[in-house]
């Protein structure tokens, strides 16, 4: 009777359904075909799963090459192209191209956006140039630039509908993050926490460049749209002033907490979820306190950006284990009892799964054995230090000058922003992981505007005694355990794609991408793409047909050395020696590489 | 009984044999083998033919991508790589940085070469920063540099073995060929037409930097090593000063001629052949005369330099016509008798066979029907025009400042360096051609060292009424005839590959790599490669597999729009405008793609 009915109802007519509710009904309805991919995820949840399976467990091993395309750009591509019925809209790193590709066609070019951009954010952004992709909803397609500009596209023309100036480049905020929409709003977070950034995730209105709301990660409450009475913490108001209180002077104003990662958006509870990043500076003794609301995730209503809930993971971090990574929305059962789910990987070495309703904290284990700077989170609700990882002494780094040496994960974390992804089916989640440690070396260091306000020297390596610097793990978030995991010689930089043919897709920084069992990590496939990859892997169907997409093009932080030339191994925030052999393996590039089955 | 006697002969002794004699004979030797491609054509007689054939045209259609590999280098990739035995060996676009890749680990690079150039070689480079290539011999590789470093790297290590410097950058002089190694030297051409360069080949001893002899293309005798009374130009000897009676005056100090094409080789007549460029200017009314020896192919003896017999096919250039284009050796039989044949498509639109042992011509007909600044080749061997073609008087382009509309070929020609196959079963050329025409005006210039000498300005567009922009086409080097010919939508700047399946091989500037039946030019396969392809295919076998390998990179003349970011129609020398469209359909790029036949 549904179906019949809707067959009665034209497009105009949906288009002329009320205002705010439009496009978020209009992309939930278009994320659920799986032959499309309209946002970074795929789907709100985060999830990464496609219910596409014409490509399984059987036959993925025969998988090749369709079609493949240059962007022109060489360094680090992050993120993924979205599909959205026979146009392809891939983006690049720093200029911030966008090309519209028809699928109809071998990915000609329907139009291409080149942003002229000034040049000098380069040396302002940390961890190359990267960017980490679109987002598209009612006609337009969302770019997030370097310089911190927001760009509505039309998506039939790639002319510019409208743009906004979300921050300012001189002061070392740029953009890397990829916008989201939710209803009438684009949200997009800001990057510069290597540079005293005080960063914050804004909603502006689709339609136009008007800015709704802006919330802060660390000030006042009116500024980090925290209600005391309302917003939670652990099940607890999070009480007046809560992040002032917990920094030294007016430092909350330099404060970091960046918001450059993934988002996710439950429809029903009406919740937007994401991370904050690193306080500023590296060197912790300059920033007594917990420094809140850095290394947290924020749980807010997008129409008003109040948040509900709260949950910092490193409080005080002194390892730059920066909150960001992505927030995957499941509904699983616990204990006899279903709930709305919230699983995070963090950089701090933690798999945690929360309640996505009230922030209470289910679980928190180190998905990474050799995680070594914490015990563990303290679980008991009754103790003061409920929720609070419990820091191990001798790699605490709150010493300035004193080199610490061996403390695992490195700042890289045992996860960046590589998103992992979630199958319903197996219920486990396929993580990519960095498998490096550290020494850490904290200086003082003074605040200018717009200049590093780094303030710590790193070496990273792999474990002692050990050489594989990353493993793709299966990673069941209702226990808190490693299921499977699968070594690999360098750090799993890519996002993952899990599939209803049993099948999950990596990447990897040589330049694989691989194929393996969703249940045994078993490899079925892998090839050889033009270039590193530290894209996400999407799917689509065409005419038909499956296909699996992603960008090569080495870089990214762990791949800063080769993508910007450094050499020296401290650079890169300590990167650059330890990926050193990565030349060995792979050059720059910038490609797209499509896959399908044979004919 | 051979086969036994070589069984005792040791590797050592082999590299025994009497000196100048060795790397000759284990060059040839190792051409012959159809796993390997150690020279640009993979042979000496530059047939770029292969005898294997698992990949034949009952099968090419299966054709998969095998493995990809990206250079890190952006704009027009020419050229082919090398392979021997387990490695293959890449070159790229300046900084022509050279890759030794790994065929056992998918390309897993075993050594880079990454010379420090100055980058202001750039804009003296006409026609993109390209490079067509590298040599092997004797276990070194050989690098002809953007600044005219021609380079021998050890090919087991990629360290310097030695260096020499070929020319001046600072006058307009450039490196883009491919050197070619004959015995035990390394002879390589210069580049530099547009600057008012006089240019040469030179023949360096491959052991060191010694320079053995230098054979420029235009001034006195003994400086072009021509013996005026047994050098012999169309069967008659050429006489004192032959070259510069041709001109007025000392211009022929600045009179181009340039070397930037390919060379072939005979071991049995040793004689070594190739093609001169234009005269300098573009402007023909500022050079009077014949302007020997532009646009002439050579025939050399490779011990000395000393010429055998010349033959100019466009004496006085009015249309940038270079003589560059290969040389293609083959043995067939002509009105029942068997000859000893070169031919060469040049770019005045005419396709040519010589006997390559006298320089007789043979044959001179027009590969593109709409070639029309000639009416044709005098072939009266009583004429006093004899071996000339006839200029049609609207499309002479002498009256300075007078735009000549609607000449055929453009200034590209109707073919350029992109290089044609030849395969002894079917007894045809494949021809990648172009099919474009243009405007020419010329204008006064004045020659400063280093500052560019065209005097000329250039529009391009495909013949009226027509919308394709090349051909690729199968010619009947006996007769003079196309056989069958495929339209294409852009030029086809890439060279191609004849093999023993029947197969052809090429690639489009759109990105294409295609195959087609020897026979009949239908299609077999087509695949879109990341960029537009300028690069030669090759074919090699490893592990008892057959594999098909291009370079990706759209730019060259052709692409230079797309390469250097121009958008004046007029820049480019014309081609600029001619291109745009290609804008629609590739990026910039530089990628190698692998094929095979599935598992």
């Amino acid at each position: 009777m549904r179906y019949l009915s809707l067959r009665f109802i034209t497009v105009g007519a949906i288009a002329a359904l009320a205002g705010s509710a439009y496009a978020n009904d209009q992309l939930i309805k278009m994320s659920q075909n799986p032959n499309d991919w309209v946002m970074p995820a795929r789907t709100y949840d985060a999830q990464r799963y496609s219910p596409l399976k014409q490509i399984n467990t059987g036959n993925v091993g025969k998988l090749q090459v369709a079609w493949t395309f240059s962007t022109g750009v060489l360094r680090g591509h992050e993120g993924a192209p979205l599909v959205v019925g026979n146009v392809m809209y891939v983006h690049t790193p720093f200029p911030n191209n966008v090309f519209a590709l028809d699928l109809d066609h071998d990915g000609k070019i329907l139009w291409k956006y080149e942003p002229k951009q000034d040049p000098n954010v380069i040396p302002i952004m940390c961890c190359d140039t990267v960017n980490r992709g679109l987002s598209y909803a009612d006609g337009k397609v969302f770019l997030n630039q370097a310089d911190t500009t927001l760009v509505a596209l039309d998506a039939k023309t790639g002319k510019v509908a409208w743009s906004v100036k979300n921050g300012d480049a001189s002061k070392g905020q740029s953009g890397t993050s990829a916008p989201f929409v939710i209803k009438d709003k684009v949200l997009v977070g800001i990057s510069g926490g290597e540079f005293g950034v005080r960063c914050h995730v804004t909603a502006y209105d689709m339609k136009d460049d008007k800015q709704v709301w802006r919330a802060y990660s660390e000030g006042p409450d009116d500024e980090i749209l925290i209600d005391p009475e309302k917003t939670t913490d652990l099940g607890k108001p999070v009480g007046k002033d809560s992040s002032i209180r917990t920094w030294e002077g007016d430092q909350w104003k330099i404060g970091g907490g960046c918001t450059w990662g993934w988002m996710a958006y439950d429809p029903q509870l009406n919740l937007v979820y994401y991370g904050s990043g690193n306080p500023s500076t590296w060197n912790p003794s300059q920033r007594p306190g917990d420094n809140r609301w850095s290394m947290t995730i924020f749980a807010r209503n997008p129409d008003t950006g109040i948040a509900k809930w709260v949950y910092q993971m490193t409080p005080h971090d002194q390892w730059d284990y920066d909150g960001v990574n992505e927030m995957i929305l499941t509904d699983q059962s616990i204990n006899g009892r279903e709930r709305k789910l919230l699983t995070h990987f963090d950089r701090n070495g933690l798999g945690y799964t929360l309640d996505r309703e009230t922030g209470e904290l289910l679980v928190a284990d180190k998905y990474d054995p050799k995680v070594n700077w914490t015990t563990g989170v303290d679980m008991n609700k009754n103790s003061p230090n409920y929720g609070r990882p419990a820091v191990v002494a001798r790699y605490s780094t709150e010493k300035p000058d004193v080199n610490v040496a061996d403390i695992c994960p490195a700042a890289i974390g045992s996860k960046d922003q590589q998103p992992a992804a979630y199958s319903p089916e197996t219920q486990l989640f396929y993580v990519p992981t960095n498998h490096v440690c550290m020494d850490y070396e904290p200086f003082k260091v003074n605040y200018t505007a717009g200049q590093p306000y780094v303030g710590a020297t790193l070496s990273m390596y792999p474990p002692k005694g050990e050489t594989n610097m990353g493993n793709f793990i299966a990673w069941d978030g209702k226990t808190g355990k490693i299921v499977w995991s699968d070594p690999e010689q360098f750090s799993v930089w890519a996002g993952t794609l899990a599939t209803a043919g049993g099948v999950v897709f990596y990447g990897t920084l040589e330049g694989y991408l691989k194929a393996v069992d969703a249940k045994t990590g078993k490899e079925l496939y892998k090839f050889k793409t033009p270039s590193g990859i530290i894209g996400n892997v999407m799917t689509y169907e065409h005419g038909g047909k499956q296909y699996v997409a992603v960008l090569s093009g080495v870089g990214g932080w762990a791949g800063i050395g080769l993508a910007a030339g450094l050499t020296d191994p401290h650079a890169g925030l300590g990167t650059v020696g330890a990926y050193a052999a990565l030349s060995n393996y792979t050059s720059l590039g910038g490609q797209l590489t499509v896959f399908a089955l044979p004919q």
